[in-house]
Parts: structure tokens; C-alpha cells; sequence
């Protein structure tokens, strides 16, 4: 099955130290991801890349390398950039969270999250490769963030929707934890009273009830959250009841 | 204005490597974080701390070293300790997402998160010293993180979480985005409904619609998951409406 994080290749633009290569391959097998592409990277392979990688060095071997941005995201059907710098002509922006939702969206279309230079970023041309700019909310005050802290953010961001999409939930609010069966039995309970409610079409749900998994998995409820949302539906059906018997 | 960043101290353990030490210095600065401390690091302070920390030194200079984690958290409320392994007598275990709302209901009690050595983690003895556990659901096949990439998506989820008490949605799912006074249009409209529903108690409200608020403040809903949630309220309106008129 195709999931956020299968379906996604994380591209490396002009990196100048190999280190931050490696270091980038483990967040990326860290969080179950695998497809790393390289465009014009300064030195690639290298003793650096390998060692900073810890145990990753079979992405790094997979690794493919590029002339241009261009040739790197050909095949991918979603484009996403990451930029620290507000750009005056830019396209709409997301934060990790939210770039994670569009990937989710855009399933079983690959994705491509690019990542430019240590020091300077993606050029202006290359983010007009890109369809979403992607802006970590980091302290304006300290904004600039190590390479591999940000694909480690974003990639934990493709994890999380991945297991949400896998229906995996044993590693979520635990303790506290829901399982996959009560969300179902939430999900369940509330498509019956939006269509209770006329909210939702039986014969033509579009696609409602998948964007409001998309929202309520990437909160990750825990049992007080979702007894209170389970609380407030069976609320709607006894506003119901009472108002018919007042009728009757 | 005591938000999940500024209330949490991050607090090592018997760090080996200094580098990791400044790595962390910035993550935290990254995400606005500042209260660092220390508990038997094997060389502090250091130049390759100090090179790591990128610009985050005022944080290692700021920095306290402890001789034990229970002198380390002795004025913390609430302690969580990351483990990358599972215990036979473990307390509660969180994700990172669930830790950032477990410190945002603490507020304005401090917090510590508790990260241990690089190798063996935190002892048994020290965990029974948290009163969570944080794991951070990486892939089990290659679960290892490197100590400042857990801390950079832990400190990550505290920012976003920080962002949204201070109703700061500014750096949300942009181009889509909902800003504050929107997302404050849902929370009345939400707050209107439940207690037409007889769901809310105005005399009693308790903490409905504060844990109402971390929950999707947390999901950060872009503008189309608002407006279907809107609709839905208002749904519920004219659900009522009609079957009042039916019952005329």
C-alpha cells in the first residue's frame, strides 16, 4: 500500500557538507522512508555521508544523483519546497502538518519534498518548480535550522499520517491510547449523523468523510478526546429525539 | 505568558558527545525553547558544543549541570522521559504530539522533558522518576534516533502547541490558511451549538471547551476542514429548526 512516506522522495539540492547527507538518510529511515535523490551534491559519496547515516547507508547507496531539480522531481505529481526566506511572488505556503495532509490528498501520486542549500536555500527558479512552499514555524528570532533537524520534522510529520492512513494507532496517545476500532466506531457513528443531520449524502458522500479522517487522525485523539466528540454526537441524536416527541 | 515552550526545561542525561549537546542547544532555540539543563555530561562546556549550537550558545551558557536528574527536575510538575524502549513496568507512554497537550494542560506548571544517554538511554531508576513516558513512533526496524533529531521533533510539537495558545495561526497551513479570528468564529459558533444541544452547561461549563480547543488546535484545520465544520454546526442548527416547524 502506498502511504505519505512511501510515496514521498526527499531531494537534496546542491549540499555542500556530505555530513548532512548522511544524517539526512537516517531521519529519513528513522520515520520509514527510503528514496533519497541528490542534485549536485559537492561530494557524494563520502566517508561523512556514510558515517553521519549510522546504519542508513542503504539509502545512501540507492541514492540517485542529478543534474537539475528538474530532472529529480519528473516523475513526481506533487512538488513541495522548503523555504525559510518569505518570497514576494510565492506560491501557497504549508507548514509541516499541513504538507504532510497534502501528500496524504495526493495519494497514490509520488511526492517530492525538495530541500535547497545550507546556506542558501532553493534558487527563486527552482522554487517555481515547486507546487507548495513548505515553511517550518521555527523562532523568527533563530529561524535557520540544520538540514536534517527539518527533514527529520517533516518526515515525522509523513510517519504520523502514514500510520494514521495504516489505520495504526499503537503508538499514538497511549495510556490514554484509542485503537484503530474506536476511531472506527467514531468515524462510524459520525457518518450515521451527518446523514441523520442531511449533511451527507448517502448516494453521493463525495469525499466528506475522507477529509474528516484526514483532520481528526493527523490530531491523534486520546480517549477523553474522543468520548467527549462521541458525547457530542450522541447529544445530536437525543436533540433529535426530544424535539420529535415535543412534536408529537 | 507561560506557553508549553517557555513552562518546559529540557533536561540530558549523561550525555557523551558535547556535539550533541550543542545540537540540542539549537533545536530548542529553533523552537523558541531556552531552559536547558544538564545532569553528569561526560566534558562540558565545550568547543564542539559551543560549534554545534550554531549561534545557540546563550543557551549553553545558561545552562545548569546537576549531579542527579531528581535534583535536575526537583521543581518541575510534570516529567516525562523519553525511552526508546518498552518496560515491563512502564508508566503511561505518550507520542510527542500527546506529550506537548500533557504539558499544555499542566500550564503554567513547568515541565521537563528528560532525555537520557546516547547508547543505553535512561535507567530504570530514572524513568521511575517521570510521570510519562515519551516514545517517539519511529520505524521499528530502525528505531534510533539521534538524540538531538528526537528532541528537535519533540520541541517541534511544543512550538506548534505554543503557537496555538497564543492563537498565533499565522504560520498554519498558509495559502489555505485560517487565521486566529477565524478559527475564534468556529470556536463561539461550536460553543453556541453545544449548548443548544444541552451538551454544554453555561453554569458549569468545566473544561469543555478548553480541551476542545487543544484538540483542534492541534489538528490545525486548514480553511476547507473549517468551513466543512462549520457546515456541520450549522447543520445542527437547521436540524433543530425543521423539526420544530414539523412539530408546529
Amino acid at each position: 500500500m502506498s502511504t505519505p512516506a512511501s510515496a514521498t522522495t526527499i531531494v537534496l539540492v546542491g549540499t555542500t557538507h556530505p555530513g548532512n547527507i548522511g544524517a539526512a538518510a537516517r531521519a529519513m529511515k528513522n520515520m520509514g522512508m527510503s528514496r533519497l535523490r541528490l542534485v549536485a551534491p559537492r561530494v557524494f559519496p563520502s566517508a561523512d555521508a556514510t558515517a553521519r547515516a549510522a546504519g542508513a547507508d542503504d539509502l545512501l547507496a540507492a541514492a540517485t544523483v542529478h543534474d537539475t531539480l528538474e530532472e529529480a522531481v519528473a516523475d513526481c505529481a506533487l512538488v513541495i519546497g522548503a523555504s525559510a526566506r518569505p518570497r514576494a511572488l510565492s506560491c501557497p505556503t504549508v507548514d509541516p502538518r499541513a504538507a504532510a495532509t497534502r501528500v496524504t490528498e495526493a495519494l497514490p501520486g509520488p511526492a517530492a519534498l525538495v530541500f535547497g542549500r545550507e546556506h542558501s536555500g532553493l534558487t527563486n527558479e527552482e522554487l517555481d518548480r515547486c507546487h507548495l512552499r513548505l515553511h517550518i514555524p521555527a523562532d523568527p528570532g533563530f529561524s535557520s535550522l540544520n538540514i536534517a533537524a527539518a527533514l527529520q520534522i517533516v518526515c515525522y510529520e509523513l510517519r504520523l499520517a502514514s500510520l494514521a492512513e495504516a489505520g495504526d494507532r499503537s503508538v499514538a496517545a497511549a495510556g490514554e491510547g484509542v485503537d484503530h476500532h474506536e476511531m472506527e466506531r467514531f468515524y462510524s457513528h459520525l457518518e450515521h449523523v451527518l446523514v441523520e443531520l442531511d449533511f451527507l449524502d448517502p448516494a453521493n458522500p463525495r469525499h466528506l468523510m475522507r477529509r474528516l479522517r484526514i483532520l481528526y487522525n493527523r490530531a491523534r485523539p486520546d480517549r477523553n478526546e474522543i468520548n467527549i466528540l462521541r458525547g457530542i454526537l450522541t447529544a445530536v441524536e437525543k436533540y433529535g429525539a426530544t424535539l420529535r416527541r415535543r412534536g408529537d
